[in-house]
């Protein structure tokens, strides 16, 4: 059995948004117990993260490293159509991905008691994002 | 169901290749409708990225960016049998990674507008690429 | 048929440790021939790599080269609760992955001659590590 879901969520611009709750409910919703969970983002400038869950002082520190990496307005990046976070953005979400797959476990996500399911919105602006949902039993 | 087929790529060396009509092809031919399309880079030396498929710009900045964050003969590699290339291509081969899962939407990759799946060679000269399509409804 | 199984794996801290036999057992208990072979690190201070299998140096000069990208005790970072490799552990792990889909081909991993899948430890001292296995013919 395939379920297949689109989930589309507002993003108040760049920063993560906890979605392992919304997966947990389209699981449920499923009805499957055992299987994959497999997640996308149809965009080239949001990404997926699997990221501790507890303290947010993790989040903020991987939101510094990553602009340290690729940071905003980098002479080295010709692409600033859209201003100087446009191909940071998507350096960032090709460094962290768009697809990610998780485990079904008793009619749940898989993960670890630390691990949380975070969309990465790399745009300083609010955007809208559709996330991709397949699972499989 | 199970659909797996490998597909023989050559390369001309470094550089980014639009694999996203492949993989739409050997979807289409499988049948399936809905479900997921697995692929993945028999290779150590090559990745699969998705990236904005509009302004070829963008992928050149993204080359640009590995080429600066993984340097061609840095000397803190001591693996340089095939080259100064060798093992930067193995570290950027492992920060973009060699799988990768699409959601199968209505017969075809449920990518976005401006989403292109990329087979990335990080090697300077020519190569063989074999690259495995599994897909499942 | 989905076939899933828990490893319980013990690292002796920081570095890469092969467990392409292990999934290759798993699934020949499966019976499973082709179909796709999911990987997934409960954790978030550890990730899973596809990396050269032939010369250990690759993955020393790996370990190198994450060491100077993520140095251990980076001022940038504020999450420092368990220790100077606490907050660069999920940093590598984030840009790693904990997720890993492999196919299934003649009932084995489906690797080309030079991959190897390794379970890789991001903190420097040793700790018990659960990998979540997921089958699918």
């Amino acid at each position: 059995m395939t379920h297949q879901q689109i989930l589309h969520l507002k993003t108040l611009g760049r920063g993560t948004y906890n979605i392992s709750h919304e997966l947990d409910r389209v699981i449920a919703e499923s009805g499957i117990q055992r299987g994959l969970c497999h997640v996308f983002v149809q965009h080239t400038s949001a990404s997926l993260i699997i990221c501790e869950n507890a303290d947010p002082t993790v989040r903020h520190d991987l939101e510094h490293f990553l602009n340290r990496l690729v940071p905003d307005g980098d002479p080295l990046f010709e692409h600033t159509l859209e201003g100087p976070d446009d191909m940071p953005a998507h350096v960032r979400s090709i460094l962290t991905k768009m697809d990610l797959t998780l485990p079904v476990v008793d009619g749940r996500c898989g993960l670890g008691t630390w691990q949380g399911v975070y969309l990465y919105e790399h745009r300083t602006h609010p955007q809208q994002r559709n996330v991709v949902i397949t699972l499989r039993d």
